[in-house]
């Protein structure tokens, strides 16, 4: 029977040099917050168990967490080490203990199932993964002698030999359930900060004559963890870079990628086409040949294949194959766009369904409509669909031709094949291929006196 | 007399790594196909024929072509040995043959050049573009004794000892041409992948004891091909900051250089200032002093001098002296401002010509209209130009004064002086210096109870 | 008493490699010309006199510095020295000199202040500031056998061995008063260009015994000059970069930090959250939690607590606490929006006040107007604020209801509580609690023959 495998994020810190309100952990990147991309990593190796550590903001983050985790609080922020032993009584001697932070968003599943089985095959106590850095500065060393693990000293303690170091611990590790168990109850908080450093664990286990193994990851760039705002941005940089690539092998072109940011969660297909200055977040997903950008934001938007949305904001809707968007479209939550529609410049749609072929060309906003197929809608058309208390809805039938400039008073219903003089508002319904207008007779006055000539 | 040069450009190839549709020497980088910007170079060298092999998607390859290359097909895609076979009729035994790929857009001319003149000199039978790289890994190595070519090893088949060999085969080679063509007819499919490598010619030129030659490029740059987006966008990305850096020198300022994008053809002016976020794309030129951006798209506009266009979108229109643009304007193709015409934020206009001094400052559309000079648009100003079926003409005379909301029901002609009352729906002709107004009586009714009252 | 320090800033030169109309000095760098960089960091020195030489385009650097410094006009061109010549009669024999360059707007304060106390502690006739850099092309050399300064040495006259000296001048530099006045008398223009250069006052200072000592700043990006356009932008982004990093350490999140542009003046708070293509200029202030971006320009604007703008252009405007603005808004000088204010989509606001908790949802002008609270503005609103002679103004009362695509025509006073119907043009003052309408009746003309159908 293999081991049970039990992974422990440590997701209890404050971050102080974040500077916020909000808890470390919840702050995002590429779209996530940092304990998503670390929950997501953790859930594609298939271990038994997964266990969070919250302490600060930890309603915040529990919440959050919901059923992805066990969730333990640890009520006094006493250290790293105090953190675990939280987690001690859920530990099982004979198995494996996966302990990470909640802040190390880079670090991959590859990663991860290599230290596990490192570490299992070597029958260590314990096993650190490490990175080796060009400029070590900061971490935490990796003391060794003839290759066999001595400790880690940490970057306030190292001496002028051990700052040549460059292999670095990068706060993941793997131990043997009662190895750590033991270890965790002898760690004493005899510091300056007086606080329980889970790396004297390491002490402990090496006075014991116990083994620990260490195992090197290929990228250091896993090990960056996150404790300010600008580490935050470098690891988002790097998260938005891998993605770009991902994309870009599949068959997708990015003008200029490095002004293009693609969420974790969005999907592309071959053949896409990405000007400069765009943002696809959230669960997007988008179909090939579409082109997109520049300076366009989607959130939460399907994108059936050659549609073209330029300059424009797009929000949980969906845009049919062969559409036309923007420059300057604004579209919101329950925007439906059949195959062939044109929204062009300076419209809104919010809430509404508008049929195959159907243009809004400029200047209108359509809301809480049905526009039917192949409708003209004018410049400056306006759906009324708000008195001040409630909203009403806009029905409009296919072909019908709106002139500029129209009112819909809604609730109205215009019919099939209708045509709506310029300038008109609408307040009663109008049937099928029936000509509605609202206007009075042009009086031109000869030889006026201007306010300008006054 | 000198020899003739021919020169062939390898066009053929599907590019499966692209993952698209379209043929690889068709993906555009900085406004041009790949193709083209082989072309250019090689036209510039001014020499006697161009020759370009095609065969994947060479119906769209050869009709963007035209005329630029004589067109060689490849039925079948048999290796580039067999690709260069195809021209081997039209090329003269005693001519000198350029052979080039067309999927290497960075090449420049002068190395060409330099190339062409290192051949006839040393009177090789072929010589090699080479270029030496800090990582050789993926490109074919280049193999001497004691500064003699021996040949070429490919990736694949390079060992220990010639991996660190950073001296690389560029693709771009000259030829005599009888050595060319005797050495094509020897070689053969005998290898895993059953394809005619073109530089197995090296080996047989080796072995016959012919000699060839090696010139190094300065910039390891241009030995860059594309063969998937990543290496597209990376091209793109260098092509781009050349642009970038020719016209700093040339006394344009930009506001961070790397978000802003000139394409290959666009030529900009002294003291043009860009800010960020700008695309200025295909035969755009600009004048003196033109302020653009952010946020701003410019395709194949011309715009005068000390212009200002911020936040826009400018398709073949023309811009002049002293225009204000923006923010959020749309101008489309067929659109003509005469100069310090003000075109303000949320304003279409399309088909038009806006004469010298006139104002459309806000939320309106005109379309396939003549508006004279010194003319004021009021907000919310419609040109109702298609009736469902047909386009029509609005003219506007000198210094009328247009009131908001006005719509206009073409075809109908504005007088000069004239007025248009605010919220008019014009139907009908307004003489010069006339009032033309369509409205009813305002009606107060007092204590009316609201919609959210009751 | 301590020595009177004077510093000297040398900003003459016309820039030629700029091809620019504009001197040197004054093009701009993050929000500031080049000479205000350099006397901010003088200013903070707290010395005894600033003087400035100027030369090229005088008129227009002098107005600018205005009283911020000494103005000495150097008439002719003669070179650096010559240009410190015009100092000599201010300097007092036993003061200490600090003489810099108008176009190095990164050297810091601190890197002064070293020079300044070195340079007194020292006891040395004069001080050159010097940097150690990886490519020292282009830049004087720093000579010195047995750490002792020897002379500088112009690249035009770099040898083959002193090429690869890394310790380049950087233009700055501490002088004895009588040591500098003796040795500039001295100078001679015998040289190819016939200019007197400031360098040659060390070769007469080393010939008479006297010493020079140097002193080297740790960052060489200090000592970067502008002489083109390349490096304005260069020297820029350097700025830019280290304005981003401050505001990320003082907790501002910014999504791609490279895409976001943050002038020197600006000033950001805790948890301010701001998204790529974002440009914040001039004398800005952004208060706690704020959302700016993507795509954003704000102007000399102060953007209260938790306000949110996407996608917008802001000059001169006040924006109230949580208030929404955009996508796609424009709001201009001497707009003062109230708390949780919305101005929506396509919507223009100018010199105007409005009130707490108003929604200007979309496709509107509100000009030259005081909007009271929680009105809701229709969309398609304008106020006709101008005749095409005058503004004039527009008032709504607290609570009212604007239908859409009404015209206001200004001056005009609209009461609280009232209703103004979809589509109407107001002329005349509406009562308090008022419905006020100006419309036809509507007319359904059925079977109507469509223009597609003649």
């Amino acid at each position: 029977m293999p081991q049970k495998i039990t992974a422990v994020i440590l997701a209890a810190g404050k971050g102080t040099r974040m500077k916020s309100g909000l808890p470390k952990v919840m702050h995002r990147i590429a779209g996530l917050p940092l304990i998503d991309h670390v929950l997501d990593k953790v859930e594609k190796l298939g271990i038994g168990e997964i266990v969070t550590i919250v302490g600060h903001g930890r309603e915040i983050v529990s919440k959050h967490i919901d059923k992805r985790s066990e969730i333990l609080v640890q009520e006094k922020q006493l250290g790293t080490g105090h953190a675990l032993l939280q987690a001690a009584p859920m530990l099982e001697d004979d198995g494996v203990i996966l302990v990470m932070s909640g802040d190390q968003p880079l670090l991959s599943s590859e990663t991860l199932r290599s230290l596990i089985a490192y570490h299992q095959q070597s029958g260590a106590s314990a096993t650190v993964l490490t990175a080796v850095m060009d400029n070590p500065f900061g971490y935490g060393r990796v003391v060794k002698e003839k290759g066999i693990f001595l400790g880690i000293i940490e970057e306030k303690d190292v001496g002028q030999e051990q700052k040549k170091i460059s292999e670095i611990n990068t706060g993941t590790y793997c131990f043997q359930g009662s190895s750590l168990k033991s270890a965790l109850n002898k760690i004493t908080p005899q510091n300056a900060q007086g606080e329980y450093y889970l790396t004297d664990v390491f002490k402990i286990l090496i006075s014991e004559g116990q083994r620990v193994e260490t195992i090197t990851t290929a990228d250091s760039l896993e090990a960056l963890g996150i404790n300010d705002r600008v580490q935050l941005a470098a690891a988002e940089e790097i998260l938005y870079d891998r993605i770009r690539k991902y994309w870009m092998t599949e068959g997708v072109t990015m003008i200029n990628p490095s002004s293009i940011f693609i969420d974790t969660q969005v999907k592309l297909s071959r053949d896409v086409f990405i000007y400069p200055f765009t943002l696809i977040k959230g669960n997007s997903s988008i179909g090939e040949g579409a082109q997109l950008g520049p300076g366009t934001t989607l959130i939460d938007c399907i994108c059936e294949s050659s549609c073209q949305i330029e300059n424009s904001v797009v929000r949980e809707a969906k845009i049919g194959a062969n559409c036309l968007v923007g420059p300057f479209a604004y579209l919101r939550p329950g925007t439906v766009l059949g195959k062939g529609v044109k929204v062009g410049d300076f419209v809104e749609i919010k809430n509404s369904q508008i049929g195959e072929g159907t243009k809004v060309p400029h200047l209108s906003y359509i809301g809480d409509s049905i526009v039917g197929k192949e409708v003209n809608v004018g410049a400056g058309t306006i759906t009324c669909n708000y008195d001040g208390k409630n909203k009403y809805q806009t029905i409009i039938g296919d072909k019908t031709f709106v002139g500029s400039n129209t009112n819909f008073i809604a609730p109205v219903k215009i019919g099939q094949d209708a045509v709506i003089g310029a300038g008109s508002t609408i307040t009663k319904d109008v049937p099928d291929k029936a000509l509605a207008i609202e206007r009075s007779q042009q009086k031109n006055v000869e030889n006026w006196q201007r306010a300008k000539d006054k």
